[in-house]
C-alpha cells in the first residue's frame, strides 16, 4: 500500500496534470470507474492503476492495482470528489485515424481550445457516428481531465488524427452565409470543419474547404456553441445516409 | 465610489450567490459586459449596476452605475476573471411562457440539475428556435451564474415556464426504443421532453407524453448529453417546418 506522498507512482500522476508532461511522456491519467472501465473495454492496457485502499472498486478486466491511502489519492486527483480508481494509459494506444480505414464522416476542429468542448465533440462523434475527430494545433488536449470527463469514454473509441490529415471533401461550418445544412449536396464522405467558439473559422481555412454550410438559426441568435454545431452536422449527415 | 466591503449594495450581490436568496428576493446578479448588454438589449431594467472604478465599460443603454474599488468587485464576483460590470435584475422581468403566445416548439426539462446544461439548452432554444423552455422542480436555476454564462444571453430572450404548463403535444426523448426522430409524425406544435443526464425520464413522465422518440445512435454509444439531444430535436423540428 502507498502511504507516502513522495511515492514515485503518485509523483507521476502529479506530473501528468500538465499538458507538456503528458505530451513528453506520452501518458495520461484517467480517473473514476466509468472512464477506466471504458478504457479497459476498448482494449487499452494500463501502465499503472491506483485504487482507494478503503473502498477499492470492482472493475471488469482489471488485473493488478496498487492500494493508496485515500487522502493521498484525493491529493493527486483532479476531481472535486476523489475517485476510487485512477489509471495511467499510453496516448499512443488511443484509436488513430487511418486514411484507408476512416469513417465516412468526421469533424475537423480548428483551434477549439476548451477541453470540455473537445470532449463533448468526441462524445458526439461516438454517439452520432461512426465518425472521426481531427484536431489542429491550438486545440485542447483530448486527454486533459476535463476533456476525458466530457467525452464520457468516447476518447477511447473515436479515431483521432491531425487537422491536415483529415480526409476530404471538407465542409466548413460557418455561423452565417453558407448553404443551409439540410440543402447541402452531400456525397458519401464529409469532414465538417468547425472553428473556435468566439473567432469561428479564419478566411483561409474556409477558402481551403470544398463547401461552406450554415445551420439555419433564428434571426436574433448570434451562433450556436461549437459542440452543438458538430453534433447537428453529424446527426444530419447520418440522417441523410439512412440510419 | 464604493470602498467598503460592508457596503449594502455589495452585501446584496453576495446574498444572491445562493439560489434560495435569489428566489426569496426575486433578484439575480449578472456579470460581464456581454451578458449585461444582452439583458439591456432585451429591455430589462437593472435594479443596480456596479462597475470597476478603474476600467468602467461603455455599455449601450446603461444610464447610471456605481463605481466600485476593483478588489471589492473581484471579491463579490463568481468569475475567475473579475468582470468590469455586474448588474442586478428582477427574475419577474425575464420573458415568460404564455399559453396564448407560445412558440410552436419548445423543450420541457425534467430534473436537469446541471446549470451549464440548463443554460446551454436555453442557448439552443434561442439559436434553433423560436422555442420556449419549461422547467420542472429539481432543475438548476436558470439565473445561477453558470447557467447565465452558458446561455450566452439567451435567458433574456427565451420564454420560460413550468414543466406542467408546457403546451402539448409532448414528445418524450429517450435513449433507446422510441420512434426514430426523423421518422416522427410531427404536427405544427411540439414540446420535446428531456430527462436528467444520468437517470433519463421516469416511466410515468414518458407515459404521460403523446409520443416517444429516439435520436438514432451508433450501436456502441450509451447516450448523448441532454444539451445535444435538445439541440438536435429543435434543429430537426425546424428543418421539417421549412426554415
Amino acid at each position: 500500500m502507498i502511504t507516502s506522498a513522495h511515492n514515485p507512482r503518485l509523483r507521476l500522476v502529479r506530473r501528468l496534470r500538465g499538458r507538456r508532461q503528458r505530451e513528453r511522456l506520452g501518458l495520461f491519467s484517467c480517473e473514476g470507474e466509468d472512464l477506466v472501465e471504458a478504457a479497459l473495454a476498448a482494449g487499452l492496457v494500463p501502465v499503472d492503476v491506483l485504487v482507494d485502499a478503503e473502498r477499492p472498486p470492482q472493475l471488469n478486466g482489471l488485473a493488478a492495482a496498487e492500494a493508496v491511502e485515500p487522502r493521498l489519492l484525493a491529493e493527486v486527483s483532479a476531481l472535486a470528489h476523489p475517485p476510487r480508481v485512477l489509471a495511467i494509459f499510453r496516448r499512443a494506444d488511443l484509436p488513430r485515424l487511418e486514411a484507408d480505414a476512416a469513417p465516412q464522416a468526421g469533424l475537423a476542429l480548428w483551434r477549439v481550445g476548451d477541453p470540455g468542448n473537445v470532449g463533448t465533440l468526441l462524445r458526439a462523434a461516438d454517439g452520432l457516428g461512426p465518425a472521426f475527430v481531427a484536431l489542429s494545433p491550438g486545440c485542447a488536449d483530448p486527454t486533459a481531465p476535463k476533456a476525458l470527463r466530457a467525452s464520457a469514454g468516447a476518447v477511447f473509441r473515436v479515431p483521432m488524427g491531425t487537422f491536415h490529415h483529415a480526409p476530404g471533401p471538407r465542409v466548413a461550418l460557418v455561423a452565417r452565409g453558407g448553404t443551409a445544412l439540410p440543402d447541402l449536396d452531400v456525397g458519401d464522405r464529409a469532414t465538417f470543419v468547425l472553428g473556435a467558439e468566439r473567432e469561428g473559422l479564419p478566411d483561409d481555412v474556409v477558402a481551403s474547404c470544398d463547401a461552406v454550410a450554415t445551420i439555419p438559426l433564428s434571426d436574433r441568435a448570434e451562433s450556436l456553441n461549437v459542440a452543438m454545431t458538430g453534433a447537428i452536422a453529424l446527426y444530419d449527415w447520418h440522417r441523410r445516409h439512412g440510419r
